[in-house]
């Protein structure tokens, strides 16, 4: 994306002089992160990550994920850490928005995505889990099983201008789904939108891991079915085993599944798929004029969801 | 705008193996530049902008831009500064593109111009011209009087959509221009759009000046009446005549005017006004669907060229 809102000189200088940082050496606006206003800091003291939190983030949420940075960059995750004014104080407005600093974390996110990428983020995501334990703030999951069938609702009239019969191959889904979603599994902070725009490496390895505004609180083997689809399908839409079993035993050596998680596996990856099918169908349906973020195929993730209804055990991850 | 052009992984690997730079450390799109994409590139060495240059600049004319900023950089200019690859090459390709790397300038572009960061322009835009005049190579002004007959001839059947009686004022103006424009006046390098967005300050001081895919050959006095438009009129489109004093002594101070080139200022500061009126109204009547780039609005600097229009003798920009 473009920068959504611009900063003025002396707004800027204000807000700045609310921090211990130093000279404003440079801020340019830069073209990643769809969701917010995103400026690359440099000051005296280094790179930073300055946000201005647009329309799409509730308020609410961030002391939330503002804890939880917080909280895991202190636990040794290598995730955006916010920096405090000299009030104390890590969010502050500008420019009428709510705005907050992080330090700025180097790498890049990986356009080709290799197997040895797939086995460090299942690492770090485990990492996550476990490191998070202890956060004491929680959020509920707005995108999970019970919300579902209100956003499918809001887009099954025009489903078909997407693909024939998708509304009705959709409620299906949902109707199983919400028959069969899993109970009582191990749960606590979730990344939820663990795609690999928002995950740094250097090399082959993982120096980063951003962009926390869906972070809530779900299953542990929900966030890894997530990222099983962000991450082990090739772009012909094929599943490819050799980066769900890295993933899979990466995760492993760093928190052990539960039988029941193992379980699960197929039916969370089925929700995953769905809600990321749901929301991209909604944005696809409702683009707005003029917007500069070309929506993503909703159509990527039905091959997704239709692989894994085909998957009885998972074993077909491949887990032993 | 958006970055134009994605880079793979490896692509980009391949390509910065190719200089002396060490290891990448973060490569991010940024969101300024209308007409290339920039990426803000960090490594061991510090920080850089790639650049790939999109259709909008001819391939042919970057041996000039490039050479250009490597002369003026050696000069003390603070400009961006090619680097060479360890072919010594200093432009290659990239995803199919032409495509260099030049040093970071630190610095932002103000939002908000006061009449320091005018004199700090002019004073720069002074020592470019004094600079650049032992630089050998040319590069015809491709969008000076003699190209504005058909620029304004490809939207005056539509520029009533701006405003009516709009083209009838142009073709009145350009007549005038044909029939008045200056011949003979000192000429050298000039840089052609050192707008706000060009120029870069650390508080009131100049750091860095950017963006040379305009330059060429013509006259300095040019130059500055672009500057001069650019800078000291205000939002509502009133002239701030002490900003233009300010500016103009500043370049004084560092290169003398001729009696010729003060003469010539009014009317070369119509001649700057229609040129950025005419391309800014082609540009507003050939938007692209989807693009993600607003046009500016032309009028604009029709209340500039309006402005100058009245004005007889250089007096009336503060000079004495």
């Amino acid at each position: 994306m473009a920068v959504y809102t611009e900063v003025g000189d002396e707004e800027l200088d204000r807000f700045i002089a609310e921090y211990d940082l130093g000279a404003v050496l440079s801020c340019k606006g830069i073209a990643e992160g769809v969701e917010n206003t995103n400026y690359l800091l440099q000051t005296d003291q280094g790179n930073f990550i300055l946000t201005l939190y647009e329309k799409r983030v509730s308020e609410g949420d961030l002391p939330f994920f503002l804890g939880l940075m917080e909280h895991l960059a202190g636990k040794g995750i290598p995730c955006p850490t916010p920096v405090h004014g000299r009030d104390g104080a890590a969010l502050r407005r500008l420019c009428g928005r709510p705005a907050a600093i992080v330090t700025f974390l180097t790498g890049m996110w990986p356009r080709r995505i290799k197997t040895e990428h797939c086995a460090e983020v299942g690492r770090a995501l485990a990492a996550l889990h476990v490191a998070s334990q202890d956060f004491t703030m929680t959020r509920h999951n707005a995108l999970s099983v019970d919300s579902w069938r209100a956003l499918l609702e809001a887009s099954a009239g025009r489903a078909f201008e997407v693909q024939d019969g998708l509304a009705d191959i959709l409620y299906q889904e949902l109707d199983h789904l919400e028959s069969n979603w899993p109970t009582g599994l191990p749960s606590g902070i979730c990344h939820a939108d663990l795609f690999p725009d928002n995950v740094f490496f250097i090399g082959e390895s993982l120096s980063g891991l951003i962009d926390f505004y869906f972070a809530c609180n779900d299953f542990f083997a929900y966030d890894l079915a997530t990222c099983l689809n962000a991450w082990c399908f090739e772009r012909d839409r094929s599943f490819n085993i050799t980066k769900a079993r890295g993933m899979l035993s990466a995760y492993r050596s760093v928190r052990a599944f539960s039988d029941a998680e193992l379980a699960a596996l197929p039916v969370l990856a089925r929700g995953s798929a769905l809600r990321f099918l749901l929301t991209r169908l909604y944005d696809w349906l409702h683009q707005s004029e003029g917007a500069i973020v070309r929506p993503k195929d909703p159509l990527e993730y039905l091959a997704i969801l239709q692989f894994h209804q085909g998957i009885t055990r998972p074993g077909a991850y491949g887990l032993d």
